[in-house]
């Protein structure tokens, strides 16, 4: 136990490693190049470790496969241990003893180093996560999908009595409820000058923002809207643009050299942000 | 496949058992009189199964026991099987592909009959499993936890251009987005006037109402304000109170007496609310 919050552990391994990458772990049973999920899962990890500032298992996929894939989740988390930290991307959300139940499946049985969460039920279903001091906990705050407007843009009254889109809001409580420094947000790509409004909001909190590529997002704007003020604490996720960029034997090869493209166009983008800012 | 929805399935099995009562079934292993938690849900289920109108196993608690844990999920599904509804409590949501592999992972593989769904992320997040037309979805419209209140009833302007608390407008896109009469909604049984609300915006959707006994919501004001125009409609669920009524060897007896003590209560109350309504 060396006292280092999440976050802090998250920008330590992020500038050692010069890297804002996040690669997704989301294994497909229909594009997977191989047979067995955590044979592929190795081989990724291990053509990528040094490229990126974390993992992002995704547990759907491993759910879908039953209690195999979950083993192989396990695993997985297993393979990765050590120096770079692993998020299990759950977006759980529940009352009491039923969160206090996944965060212990999460974090203790997984042993993941954070999770993402579900806002929806408030705050008190976030603290059993959140009692992992040492663990990060991201907050789904805006998404990236067509229908991320339904209801986390709406204009509500906030608790402060000012009006304002229901995902600053969100943004906003998470910010009362860091008080151990281990809560992050997700911010999807697509809405970059939403997540500028998150980043004035929090301006320390790691955000985590998938949603890139695949899924359309404008990339320079996304960087350049989420740095903090130390020029980091975004988390850019990419998952089938790396997992599949072969389906052939050649796929963990395949998988490194966009991880190193990604990689490098990120930090091209940060280092462009920097210069308009200083 | 008879054509049935989910909706009229349930009413179905409901009318024909006279009851309104949803057993959860959250196994713990530090309440459980015995080891083995299939054999532990097997006993409930047998001595229980004449007097529900559906099972709600909760994930988060077969989660925390690993893969193993899911593996008796599964057959606890597979012991149902038959006349009784089972209800996923897993409160996911997800975009596209990944609410995709959670809905596989929950109707395909463990067999569900309905799930319980966040709907934060927005409607597109939820239609992967509405795409399973002859199973359920229950959106979480109104929780009863302490920090219920954080978002869910934040006022805000709907979609409509009137104002009024959010969880209310997810009440009436769920209404619109129950094409196929799979919809349903969770209410807790805290806030029974919300309830009355929510049951006005939705005179025809089933609502899962947890939350009575243990939690301290208000039994008869839940029953009265939550049933529908035909005397129906509701899903009292209680967990701890029936699958801990004993913790010594005669648990399934005790949890037998306090399904039947609940389900009579319940049906009392539903007599009272007709005779006032009548």
């Amino acid at each position: 136990m060396t006292g280092e919050s999440f976050s802090e552990k998250l920008r330590r391994v992020s500038e050692g490693k010069d890297s804002l990458l996040c690669v997704g772990l989301d294994p497909d049973p229909r594009l997977m190049p191989v047979d067995d999920v955590l044979e592929f899962n190795r081989a990724i990890i291990d053509a990528t470790r040094d490229l990126v500032c974390c993992y992002k298992p995704n547990l759907a996929f491993f759910e879908a496969m039953g209690p195999p894939g979950l083993e192989a989740l396990r695993r997985t988390v297993e393979h990765i241990a050590g120096e770079v930290p692993v998020i299990g991307d759950a977006k759980r959300g529940d009352i009491g003893n039923t969160a206090r139940a996944y965060a212990s499946a999460l974090f203790d049985y997984y042993g993941f180093d954070a999770v993402t969460a579900n806002p929806y039920m408030g705050g008190d279903t976030l603290a059993p996560f959140l009692d992992y001091a040492d663990r990060g906990v991201f907050v789904v705050c805006r998404t990236s999908n067509p229908g991320s407007g339904d209801f986390q843009s709406l204009p509500v009254l906030r608790a402060n009595g000012k009006h304002g889109p229901l995902y600053v809001e969100v943004a906003a409580r998470c910010r009362e409820w860091n008080g151990a420094g281990n809560v992050g947000l997700v911010v999807g790509a697509t809405y970059a000058e939403e997540l500028q409004e998150v980043r004035a909001e929090c301006p320390d909190m790691p955000i985590l923002i998938p949603g890139v590529g695949t899924q359309g997002g404008d990339f320079r704007a996304s960087v350049a809207n989420g740095l903090d003020g130390r020029g980091g604490g975004i988390l850019i996720s990419a998952s089938r643009q790396v997992l599949y960029a072969s389906r052939g034997p050649d796929f963990a090869d395949r998988a490194r050299d966009a991880a190193l493209d990604l990689r490098e166009r990120i930090n091209r983008c940060r280092s462009e942000a920097s210069g308009i800012q200083g």
